[in-house]
């Protein structure tokens, strides 16, 4: 598809790691995400002509979105260059993939204007250029379900590889998002380099259950295999009152609760909206009333990743 | 079901681990497996009439099956008791579940004696009983694909939980069988008690892709999965040639190659047996050389578990 015209997208903001999948699994989000604008220009790379809701660099080389877009230029061979405008919605360093939504638009709004268009694996592998120089490594597991919508698995790098798995489109999502700030790079530093075989051996059975569990969908074997015994442990005390939040998860009704991407923002699951709305109130509550900022969204898991919306 | 007369049963035998699926992965052998006959009796609980194919305790408290086959008569609270023959055809100590196949049949053979069967998953649970006798420690690799046949996961033990996976049957199966003894206390005592994250996240991969790729039935992701960064560094050193062996199984086409359980045997797959015979016949040959004594077998995965055959 080739055009003229401005291409506007939403690109979504995303789950990582979903407790059993630590750096291989990731889902998007429904409603909650950025818009990108796209034109094509007589001059080449990636120029960047606005940026509106956050304070983000202009030039291409320093912003995600700006490297992710120079990636796919650059691997395709254009011969000709694009403008980009980028709409944050979602907020810098609150854990639901805000680079990766930047880095995945990017790829997939350029990707749009190419005559002969790009697979999503190679879109996936590209917008890890840009999400490198957010995080300082490439790593998919955001930037995977952002372009594929829904669910996806990161099976490995070499050879990189993607599933999209089924769909979990009744499973309704609570995000809460406190107000303090995670880097990425402290939330690396406090895992063990070294961890119990049995842990390993655990983790890998939850993992490859929550998989079956989607091509079954077998509820009680999904709400079991979402435990993670690897990382929670050592990055939870990141986040302040995280133990209490999730026993009001489970007050709730909720299947499911854990830390999205490196925090700070947490996930919860439920197959139902109401348990979702329940639970966000009570958890939104009691950050405010420990004199801490807070915001909440329900939603649900999207089956769409990015998307032209005009 | 309800019977006066003889029954007996054939139960397979059973290759676990799997390279990707440490503690949880296994699948059933065909052709490969040993023979038991039960009978009614008013004595209560096990008598072990006859044995063959191997020197093993008479009495029922010191033999796999008599334990397991014990364990579900009291689970059931059984007015009558059950004689039992079992014909070992399975080599003890080979690595592909010989003492599974007499827990997994008896409890198999014993539920075709009650009015009320009892489910495989509580079949597979009291099989345990009978494997912890043969080695130290509950663990259902073997004595569940013994019993579902196919190919099964166990998720975890609380809640205990088997799921039966998709089948492979167009998978080819060699087994090499060294005659060296490895106790499976050995082969536990060699691996390190704490593994690095990374090798935990990459297995988790490899086993979480196994199971999607045997639901999209991928063939090139299946062969990718088939990895064991864990366990099998550390207990290929137990087999001599180990690695030699391995070069030959990739030189013939081989697409997975690896310790059956905890050894001696090796398991290779492929999609031809072409390839799964020229690699035993080199395989073999190259043990022979070397003055070792070796079996080899051709099969494949059985989409049956334990089952009546007169």
């Amino acid at each position: 598809m080739s055009s003229n015209t401005d291409i506007k997208i939403f690109c979504p903001a995303t789950v990582a790691n979903v407790n059993c999948g630590f750096d291989a699994l990731g889902f998007a989000l429904e409603g909650i995400g950025d818009e990108m604008v796209f034109r094509k220009t007589k001059t080449l790379g990636v120029t960047i002509t606005k940026i509106t809701g956050d304070t983000l660099p202009m030039e291409a080389h320093n912003n995600v979105a700006g490297v992710a877009g120079n990636a796919l230029l650059e691997a395709v061979g254009a011969d000709f260059g694009v403008e980009m405008e980028i709409h944050k919605k979602i907020r810098s360093g609150s854990g639901i993939g805000s680079s990766s939504a930047s880095a995945a638009g990017a790829v997939f709004g350029i990707n749009q204007l190419l005559d002969t268009p790009v697979s999503n694996l190679e879109l996936t592998r590209l917008s890890m250029k840009g999400e490198a120089l957010a995080s300082g490594n490439e790593h998919a597991d955001n930037v995977a379900p952002c372009i594929y919508g829904g669910t996806t698995l990161v099976t490995g790098y070499d050879p990189f590889k993607v599933i999209a798995l089924p769909p979990m489109d009744t499973v309704y999502v609570g995000i809460l998002h406190p107000h303090i700030q995670i880097k990425t790079k402290e939330a690396r530093e406090i895992l063990p380099e070294k961890v119990p075989m049995k842990d390993a051996i655990a983790h890998s059975q939850h993992l490859a259950s929550f998989v079956a569990s989607l091509y079954e969908w077998d509820k009680a074997l999904f709400a079991d295999s979402l435990k993670d015994v690897l990382v929670t442990p050592y990055r939870k005390q990141l986040i302040p009152h995280f133990d209490t939040i999730e026993t009001i998860s489970k007050k709730n009704g909720c299947i499911a609760f854990g830390i999205s991407g490196s925090g700070p923002s947490m996930f919860c699951l439920a197959f139902s909206k109401d348990n979702i709305d329940s639970y966000l109130s009570e958890s939104i509550d009691l950050y405010k009333d420990n004199g801490l900022e807070v915001d909440g969204y329900s939603s649900k898991i999207s089956s769409e990743g990015c998307r032209v919306i005009e």
